[in-house]
């Protein structure tokens, strides 16, 4: 990872908490950033404490340290006078701000856009929620799974007639916090053109629409429901679906018509490929069952990880259906620089693994831990100009969390 | 839209086709960039005569039409050497250049990054794959919903012991194409910075880890599998899931306790807050049947819509499951600037809806049409210094394609 990197020198005043909000701030920081991670007194990010999984580490989730590696934290009342101050100056020194409070919060707070601005002439002020800073439903508050109900995703999952399922995991919330980095990057390019303040407004809802493009556009102009196809693949091809193997599953991607032919002759079926019954696209829809009798009769015969390497290796697309466990043990994801290995927390011996921003390049990566809760106070507060005895008398009234000493306890 | 924007001025070379690669130069394009397409003579993009959900239009799939609008398309031969020549000065003159061939093919046309870089210094070289540009996967071939298999994402969805199944649309292509935009971006800062080339290679692999971050990390530091939970949410609230309604199901998210007593208040089930059997979280996923049967009862005396405006208004994320139809008619779509109207071509009085970035901005969106097979190609080799005699000796040797008035002939 080279030092000069393509957001060094960028800070962020990083009011977000849980997982979009963070996770936008997490790309950046990959990339460079600094965010500073304002967390409200005595509590922090709540993500800090979830129990999903059981993955708690230190006291601090595995779901917090995978998103805020390498970020600052201070803790800071932003509901008393002076810590709005604090706040001020930060925005104020700030390249970014990112929020993902619901509509209102920001302004009740003081740091609306326009107020932001006024503070900051060339502040990125980014807006993450769940349906955008107005219109009727910008009250409305949403996690990822009633996202997906909204937005149509769960009707387009498994077979006809099957009831609707949600996605297995939060991947509105991922995609959400990835837009959002993308628009703040747009955004900070149209800054430096212009010298101007820019806004971004970024909703779940719109970004669920923009992952679904391939079923949202052509429904939107042919007018036809997108069919649900269970776990055959965008192209309909009946050789495109999931078979049983000896020993797992195995999805295949026989599209197209010199692929089907690959696979005829690589699972050492070559007259499969002018049988009648199977010569023609059409004619393999139409005779598909006897067709998925044959293949899986010779698939069978064979452990799943054996067809996939013989099958690709033969130009056909086949994958395992593999667990989390199988897919991350990959041997092609270890060079990918994709795991990045950072410690617990400073000073502590233990290391946990999380994600660069899936991508590979010389300059993106983290190699600092997720903060401790208040664990940047003193330091934020001495760079916006605060001395010693002004942050003693913000930590007495307990504007401020009590630093490091305490942060360092209360994470052990 | 602001005439001066992010991406003003920025010119990509784009040897991109299908999917990942159109859907990563479309949101580049959506931020002003000018998107020069290469295309096979007399074939074209083979997206362009996709079948899928029957949305051809004018000739060309809606598919095509959703993420190549304001592009420009050149017919060009790169199999032929004159044709690599006009290729070269494309690179040459470009910010971006960006792939998604299988590995290997670019350098066999003689356009690898090393190349690349050489013909111009100050290049953006993106390569999007499946898998990597290195890696004992490289050539493996890969659709969207092989890589759900390989990835681990099947194994997420649905509940324990039901059959794995992909999730209903190519998420992997649209979320592996975004990740390449942000890529291209972040690689545009650092070039401008350091004034140096810069590569950047995604696969398709990776951006599915990435997208599930909050399985992943968790499971590869506390080493558990993520549960799979049907169409509970990531809480796993009993009250964070699916409910029937008089017309329609209802997504709840009544995640924390607070958010439960809402829910109760406004189902005007009061009762049922302190009822020593649903008191508390273990509480209430101990006796998850019996509160599902009470909260149904209720819900079933009203369509799932009152309840969605009833129970948001009351702080209680719920929504309706709807279908894609019923999502992309939602008022609050409608002034997010998502939807983008452009002309099916130039001159069609017939319009198309595409979607725009996902993020409401000043300066994002298009408003020309999606290219006809080589609509620009003469303009392209004007613009890099071929004269009208150097074009028709291209022209007659069938390097390019036949030109505007063959274009508009095939597009009609």
């Amino acid at each position: 990872m080279t030092t000069d990197r393509p957001l060094s020198g960028i800070r962020i005043a990083d009011f977000t908490q849980v997982f979009a909000g963070p996770f936008c701030t997490h790309q950046l920081v990959l990339l460079g950033a600094e965010a500073e991670k304002i967390e409200p007194v005595g509590v922090g990010d709540i993500l800090r404490k979830y129990k999903h999984g059981g993955d708690q580490m230190g006291g601090t989730s595995g779901s917090f340290i995978s998103i805020n590696a390498g970020k600052k934290s201070i803790e800071l009342d932003l509901k008393n006078a002076r810590g709005r101050e604090v706040a001020e100056r930060m925005v104020a020194t700030a390249d970014v701000v990112v929020e993902n409070f619901r509509a209102g919060v920001m302004t009740r707070l003081g740091f609306s856009w326009e107020r932001c601005r006024e503070l900051n002439p060339r502040i990125v002020y980014a807006s993450l929620s769940g349906y955008g800073a107005d219109g009727p439903m910008k009250h409305f508050p949403a996690y990822d799974h009633n996202m997906q109900a909204m937005s149509g995703m769960m009707t387009l999952n498994g077979a006809e007639k099957d009831p609707y399922m949600k996605v297995g995991f939060p991947l509105i919330d991922s995609f959400a916090g990835y837009t959002a980095a993308f628009a703040i990057l747009a955004a900070l390019r149209q800054r430096d053109r212009t010298g101007e303040a820019q806004y971004v407004d970024i909703a779940m809802l719109d970004a669920s629409i923009v992952l679904m493009t391939s079923m949202v556009v052509p429904y939107m102009n042919a007018g036809r429901a997108p069919p649900r196809t269970g776990n055959r693949g965008y192209s309909g091809s009946p050789t495109a679906d999931v078979f049983a193997a000896r020993n797992g599953q195995l999805s295949l991607g026989a599209n197209w018509p010199y692929q089907y032919e690959a696979l005829c002759q690589a699972l050492g079926l070559p007259e499969l490929i002018d049988d009648a019954r199977f010569a023609t696209r059409d004619s393999r829809i139409a005779n598909e069952i006897e067709l998925r009798t044959l293949l899986e009769a010779k698939l069978q015969q064979e452990d799943a990880e054996f067809w996939e390497d013989h099958l690709n290796a033969a130009g056909v697309p086949a994958s395992k259906v593999r667990t989390i466990a199988e897919a991350v043990a990959l041997e092609q994801l270890q060079m990918r620089n994709l795991f990045q290995s950072v410690p617990v927390s400073h000073g502590d011996e233990r290391s946990v693994k999380i994600l660069n921003n899936g991508f590979r390049a010389e300059w993106n990566g983290v190699s600092d831990p997720s903060p401790l809760l208040g664990e940047h106070t003193d330091e934020i507060l001495s760079r916006l100009g605060f001395n010693q005895q002004a942050i003693e008398s913000l930590r007495a009234e307990g504007v401020v969390g009590r630093g490091v000493s305490d942060a360092a306890a209360a994470g052990s």
